[in-house]
């Protein structure tokens, strides 16, 4: 079992119910075991995807989940052997008899985070033994294009073609096809009715994806898991609601998504006070579709979203190019309590398939416990998790790291069955999902 | 990538030829992947193996392969995840429904050594999420037994019982059985002809086995190996020709025996001047069948073998419980050239299914190159390799500590696939074997 490893010095001011959680997971862990393998067995866990998570101390929550992660570049080095293995079975089954992959990148070519994540994600399939190239869906590239990266490896994206039914670069059209594309601007035409295996489907882009239809999955997940080992659900769901159409810009609808953040504000408060919780709630409103922070605020008050002024109201408007936030979700906001240096720290948690491969914290200096970290251009600290989330340690305290770790790759996990569902449900025959 | 990473100062004397196979393993790494990934579909891996390697620098090459492996516990508690990862897998694959292992343990319960192995083993089955219980085979064990460990863990071992055609303990009767006990007193009239997935197969213990026909496959699989990444086999590939019956006792086949030791010293020594090596070949004479190093000797001189005495023709008829040799097996010896400190350090590779999980070095301070390091009742301190043999780092130099890893971890694959192939060989059903 894992000894003790440098861990980042986090602190956690409440620790009471987390505890409690920690213990739990501790006291059931070959039952979550089971309890996850067969719930994939059920519905395969999607090929990749990342979870953001809140950690208040007496709450450990996921609040967004991507299934076209990027930031692979800032797991920890030591831990790529396990994502190189993880990815080695995804693929395998995925497409049994591919020898190579296909990635379908973002289109942004000047974001080197961005372009390190790429070649990380190259790397890790190229390690578990398939051949990867990149495949840009960019108008405007027409040759292969190489880009010095501040790693000093070198990316090489190459212009995305069609030939009959399949896609490829040059002469690499293989079997598997992985998108790292959220599909913002909509379906691309060159990807539809593809014979390839697209990872994860095209209905899975934004444009086709509500986040409250994922958490109201997740509710439903949550509430079974939370069943199995005997805690309340409460402690790792955020109340999520869906309401719109929202118009800022036109002030339409504005009065039913106050109304939305005063029934979460209440029902929080509620909850609060049955777990004796002393802080103030607050509710984050964000575009119920799209990834990228731009259209997201958290409010204390729902008169703040009837006074919003005109600025706030247009960057509550924008979407990432140019998806127009009609739909919003008012969600239960989660405290975030970790700190390091005083610097507030939110984990990330990375999985390939059902495996969680690691993880890592954005830590950033400059906001308060309830401001979201994912705004755009924002500075943050990738702070590599330095355990794999994968193993607790049945000899260490409950809150020691490993078991901490633990407890966020096992609610990282309850959001991927929730992702593995949605999936599922976009196909045209998915059997309905036991509790 | 991999990061530098605290590794054993290990020194090795000669490593020209060795950097050469490091740095086309280097150069072909994902084919080498794509080649282990297509050899194991054709022909499964057995749930777990450990292979001991021995590495004289112009040369890497297996000299045992153990499908019952013990020393789990010594591998880095890091590199756990990975090892319960691919149990996750491996288990799954023989046993898609099973939500429990069995494991049959040797029967010696006074060595720690040993019973510290099956905790650590026992340990990731459970953090695999599989209910994991110990039948001991014991004749004289008619109830429960805790046995406190070093290690401050509790082991507890059980009756093994039968029920009709499955066994198991008290009420616990799953579908995968994991034998930890190489059966050389015998296959046990309580496993035959059971229902449950018993892994590896009952045919697989010493009993049914000979080295020689493991070396067989893995020279086979060396020669493909060694075409696809363009490399002379004889890098990797130890002679080894079978020679028997003999009686050491009764002093029966030993010219025969004499004879074998002087073709492998030949031709050993034809090979030292191709490949411009200047030492002294050697030929190690082993049992052909069973595990511990009992009866075995290393020989410079044919004459050796003719010129016995007694006690050394004692130890010579000698085996794990009282297997007797008669098949004997007369290999190329391979020089140790890497130390610790003055010590000589031997690397043995630890897999689960078709995956590298880590692995270790017997270190021993008074034994010379061309000792056996696996005697009886000897001393060897463990140590951990830093990293997981499953990443080469293409950016470091070809024998920076990732690579010579990466290349432990190459060829112990090329010996699990020649025991998978040994494996299916003794099923009826067995496909031919491609190149």
């Amino acid at each position: 079992m894992p000894s003790t490893h440098t861990v980042p010095h986090l602190q956690t001011t409440l620790t009471g119910p987390l505890l409690e959680l920690e213990s739990h997971l501790l006291a059931h862990q070959a039952e979550i075991e089971a309890w996850f393998r067969q719930q994939f067995r059920q519905t395969p866990a999607p090929f990749y995807a990342s979870v953001d998570l809140r950690n208040a101390g007496y709450k450990l929550a996921p609040v967004d989940t991507n299934l076209f992660p990027a930031g692979f570049n800032n797991l920890a080095p030591e831990l790529m052997p396990l994502a190189v293995q993880a990815a080695q079975v995804a693929v395998m089954q995925a497409c049994p008899v591919a020898d190579g992959v296909l990635i379908i990148p973002e289109n942004h070519t000047r974001n080197t985070f961005y372009l390190e994540n790429l070649k990380a994600l190259q790397n890790i399939l190229c390690a578990a033994g398939y051949e990867t190239r990149i495949g840009s869906l960019r108008p405007d590239l027409d040759h292969p294009m190489e880009i010095e990266l501040p790693s000093a490896q070198t990316l090489t994206l190459e212009p995305l073609v069609r030939r009959g039914d399949r896609v490829g670069v040059a002469d690499f059209f293989p079997c598997a096809v992985l998108l790292n594309n959220d599909l913002s601007s909509g379906r691309p035409t060159i990807l539809e009715n593809i014979e390839q295996v697209l990872l994860p489907p095209l209905d899975m882009g934004w444009v086709n994806r509500y986040k409250t239809h994922h958490f109201e999955h997740y509710t439903r997940v949550a509430h079974a898991f939370a069943e199995l080992i005997e805690i309340d659900p409460w402690i790792i769901t955020p109340l999520s609601i869906q309401c719109g159409p929202v118009d800022f810009k036109k002030r339409e609808g504005l009065n039913c998504l106050a109304g939305a953040v005063n029934m979460v504000l209440e029902q929080t408060a509620e909850a609060y006070q049955r777990h004796g919780v002393d802080d103030t709630p607050f509710a984050v409103v964000k575009s119920d579709r799209g990834t990228y922070g731009m259209a997201i605020m958290s409010v204390q008050d729902p008169d703040q979203i009837l006074n919003l002024n005109k600025k706030q109201r247009n960057k509550m408007s924008s979407g990432k190019e140019g998806l127009v936030a009609h739909q919003m979700m008012v969600q239960e906001g989660v405290y975030t309590f970790e700190t390091l240096k005083g610097a507030v720290a939110e984990p990330v948690v990375y999985m390939i398939g059902p495996r969680v491969v690691g993880g890592f914290y954005r830590v950033h200096t400059g906001k308060s416990a309830t401001d979201n970290l994912n705004a755009p251009g924002m500075h943050f600290e990738p702070l590599s998790f330095a355990e794999a989330c994968a193993l607790p340690d049945q000899q260490a305290a409950p809150d020691a790291a490993p078991n901490r770790f633990y407890a966020y790759g096992v609610v990282a996990r309850l959001a991927l069955v929730a992702a593995a569902r949605e999936i599922c449900e976009a196909k045209p025959n998915c059997p309905g999902h036991s509790q």
